[in-house]
């Protein structure tokens, strides 16, 4: 399988290129499960996919604690059939399997966003989640809407995506599990992307 | 039919609350067309499907102008089994009809880049097609890519997208064309994630 993530940071500050350069030491701990490669567009990161979200989350929270609008927007993928495989994304971790009842999975997927660390940081996000080359790809995605529903974290259904809010820690383990538990076993084609924002001056 | 987008735009500068603002009158000319909602994360535009990339092209451009490094992210949906029909959406002009022969629709997708207006900005892209409700999705994606081979504003392929490089008319007519003609009929739901860059400092 290949999993990972294209993801931009965006300080809305004369100094974005600082604040980018002295957030990326939080990918450090990550540095050894992922690769991670870096363009004028986006960064790659490419590694297991329960490795993900932890690392956008400290990533975007080390540039947004000196109180800067800070946004993180990340396209992220697993098992997609033009990709190579590659080693480095072996482990399949948290993806559900084919035989977890529906809602064994929503039990699972809630249970993990209450154990996920606080960081202390609010952010509002919103997120859409792709399962590709299914023919039912909707019923995958309203069963996830329902467990976001129950995860603390639900802000509202917007046109096109799901709008969470709540602190950095929570949210990231919600669209991280929306991404490993509701698009598909690990044999399926999943995309999904994100918004994560921090500080803005117009949140409510 | 549903179509429309949730938009972002983050110019990477102190008075990035100023660029924002000032930039809105931008989208002026397609307020008829479209209906223009915004709240702290993104803007909904909802409208035909051939004014989306249009209407993003001018925002974009109008922040950007000034010589600020300025990015659009944008999730674009259009045929989601999920959202209601509006009429202001009516109208498909531009999706390619599902008997349109490939060679065909590469040629028409062509011809609508070649004549595309040159705006004198030059950006930066990157996007992911999504075909969804489709067990064949990665047909149109390959389809869709040779026809960007032979855009001109071709960059590379990267992971999970492809990017694009050039005056931003023909970058955004490109990725408008890769919505409306390759990721199937008005009757299919096809969603794509856009990121548009102007003024990068690490510009190649």
């Amino acid at each position: 399988m290949f999993s990972g993530a294209q993801l931009s940071l965006y300080p809305m500050s004369d100094d974005f290129v600082g604040i980018i350069i002295g957030s990326l030491s939080a990918l450090d701990p990550y540095r050894d499960a992922c690769r991670i490669e870096t363009d004028d567009v986006s960064t790659l990161l490419v590694g297991p996919p329960d490795q993900l979200f932890p690392a956008m989350r400290d990533f975007h929270a080390a540039a947004s604690q000196g109180g800067v609008h800070c946004v993180l927007s990340a396209t992220v993928s697993r098992g997609c059939p033009g990709e190579p495989d590659d080693p480095i994304c072996a482990g399949t971790d948290g993806i559900a399997a084919d035989d977890v009842p529906l809602a064994d999975r929503v039990s699972n997927a809630l249970k993990a966003v209450r154990e996920a660390p606080i960081t202390g940081q609010p952010v509002a996000a919103q997120f859409s989640l792709y399962p590709l080359g299914a023919d039912r790809h909707m019923g995958e995605i309203y069963a996830c809407i329902d467990f976001l529903k129950g995860s603390g974290v639900f802000d509202r259904s917007k046109h096109f995506c799901t709008k969470l809010r709540g602190d950095a820690g929570s949210v990231f383990a919600a669209v991280g599990q929306a991404f490993l538990a509701f698009g598909g076993t690990a044999e399926r084609h999943v995309a999904l992307d994100l918004t994560v924002s921090a500080n803005s001056p117009s949140a409510t």
